[in-house]
């Protein structure tokens, strides 16, 4: 049996769709009939019923974005940090192995090769990726997971969400077995308010930028893959590999869904920040190697996109 | 079996005092020797060595003050709301009981009573206190364990230090056995950095306030005493009976230790946060009606600060 923690969520609702396709037994634990935010109460829970697999989809995200984590610190502190700690800690002392939903957002740009040398651009705007690409001698690679994260409270500027984010794994590292799944910016082909594609379409301007993203049910997939196949315990990047820009994105979502509407774009940073945002964001490109090499599939991210265009469900 | 966290460390040096003038078996643990701070390891070091009871007097304050604290956000957190965290999970696994140092700071100003009702003033500065003297309906009272922290990441403005603290005694609230000992602006008779009374002698300029504060010793007689006589767990103030004006403290320093210096005073907030200070920082009168209704005993304030000056012991 399988234990889901915070299942009502977004991305908990994935690992539940999968979890049934799978047909395996697994319990949606909500926190009113059993709060396991409460260290004793959780461990008294994991003895009593031994479960084989803990999976925590829950965590503070802010609504109806990022920015709504600095004015909850608290809450973000204690949904992205105190509580993977929590679980950690409780699934440590009860031998059950774990798996958490983290987040890619830890990290800002990209790598660079070129000449013979690899360098960090925390800064990978699209001009930016445009005047990469017309060097032939540079390549683009993502963060992979031996990178330290450099979008933290320790390596600044970060959002306070984003510092939790980094500090959560920071506090459970080490601690028992578990897998921490570094998610992405997440769509599929449901119209939801938290769906990447959907937020797209409801921006009133958009913002350009280079990013590796997580197909919602490709990531609950491959994060049971992981665990199915009995991969090392540790940390994976869980995104589709390769990485798109807003505009191509834009441009696929203007084909697909045969918008009318003209979208437009923030002239830069500089007026994205002073208008629409109070704190500095992540947008970065991911290396999933890691994931790959253990024999877990994972489909390209345009693939992935082109079909949750197809199958578009609009939110009625 | 005593287990000591933080021994090295200003308030750890106070324990290891008392614990030895006690004949009390204990074990200063260093983190060098065991990572504590590991839940794992700390858990089977529990296990292993059964103490009867572990203090936790390790924390991050920041230096040379709470400034530093701002900067270094992911080691205030780590030190101050993660490790106790850490502690607690690893004690309840164990079923050990346990203390850990806490602070008044993640409270501001004081409560004041007058025609019936009692109110929060959350800045009571010095010209704020004698007016309500000068009123003889109204009296001051401190913060018991039962109000809510009123300077914290949930009741701001706060400095990050007292943001963290608050959120770490909210970390262990509820879990196994433990005490949440309160301390308050530390000070004794031995000439210190970390010595209120040494401060006072090096600032450039004096901040004026009103503050409930903790003799050194005092503080660890107090918090071992609860211990011993099996008080039931729980949170305690731990501050010496009663409070000070900056101001009066600062004319026992002149007279006891005959300083031909004379001492000045920022005029206002104002001029002090512009000048001196980066953060918020937290004055309150702390009210120990329930450490009292105990049986401990703790000396009142001038008594306790009297005895200090008295016996100073200037650093070499």
């Amino acid at each position: 049996m399988i234990l889901l923690l915070g299942a009502s969520g977004y991305i908990g609702e994935a690992f539940v769709r999968e979890l049934q396709r799978r047909k395996h037994e697994f319990i949606p634990l909500a926190r009113r009939q059993v709060d396991y935010t409460r260290f004793d109460v959780l461990l008294n829970f994991l003895k009593s019923k031994q479960p084989e697999l803990v999976i925590n989809a829950a965590g503070f995200t802010g609504k109806p974005n990022v920015d709504a984590c600095e004015l909850d610190q608290a809450g973000t502190l204690v949904g992205n940090t105190l509580l993977p700690q929590t679980i950690a800690d409780a699934c440590a002392a009860a031998g059950v192995p774990w798996g958490h939903v983290s987040s890619g957002c830890i990290f800002s740009g990209a790598k660079v090769s070129e000449n013979g040398t690899i360098r960090v651009e925390k800064d990978m705007t699209q001009p930016a990726l445009h005047a990469l690409a017309e060097k032939k001698s540079a390549a683009i690679h993502g963060f992979s997971e031996t990178d330290t994260p450099n979008f933290s409270f320790r390596d600044r500027p970060c959002s306070f969400y984003s510092g939790t984010k980094a500090l959560g794994e920071e506090a459970i590292a080490g601690i028992g077995q578990s897998y921490v799944w570094r998610l992405r910016i997440p769509f599929d082909e449901f119209d939801n308010q938290r769906n990447y594609l959907s937020k797209l379409q409801r921006y009133s301007k958009v913002y350009e930028n280079v990013n590796s993203i997580s197909h919602r049910a490709d990531f609950a997939k491959a994060s049971l893959d992981l665990w199915e196949r009995r991969a090392p315990f540790g940390t994976y990047n869980v995104t589709n590999p390769g990485f798109v820009t807003t505009r191509h994105v834009v441009a696929l979502v203007e084909k697909h869904l045969r918008l009318t509407r003209k979208f437009e774009f923030w002239a830069n940073d500089e007026e994205f920040y002073k208008t629409a945002a109070k704190t500095p964001r992540s947008n970065c490109v991911m290396d999933v190697s890691k994931l790959l090499a253990t024999g877990v599939k994972l489909r390209g991210v345009e693939e992935a996109l082109e079909d949750s265009l197809k199958n578009w469900r609009p939110e009625k």
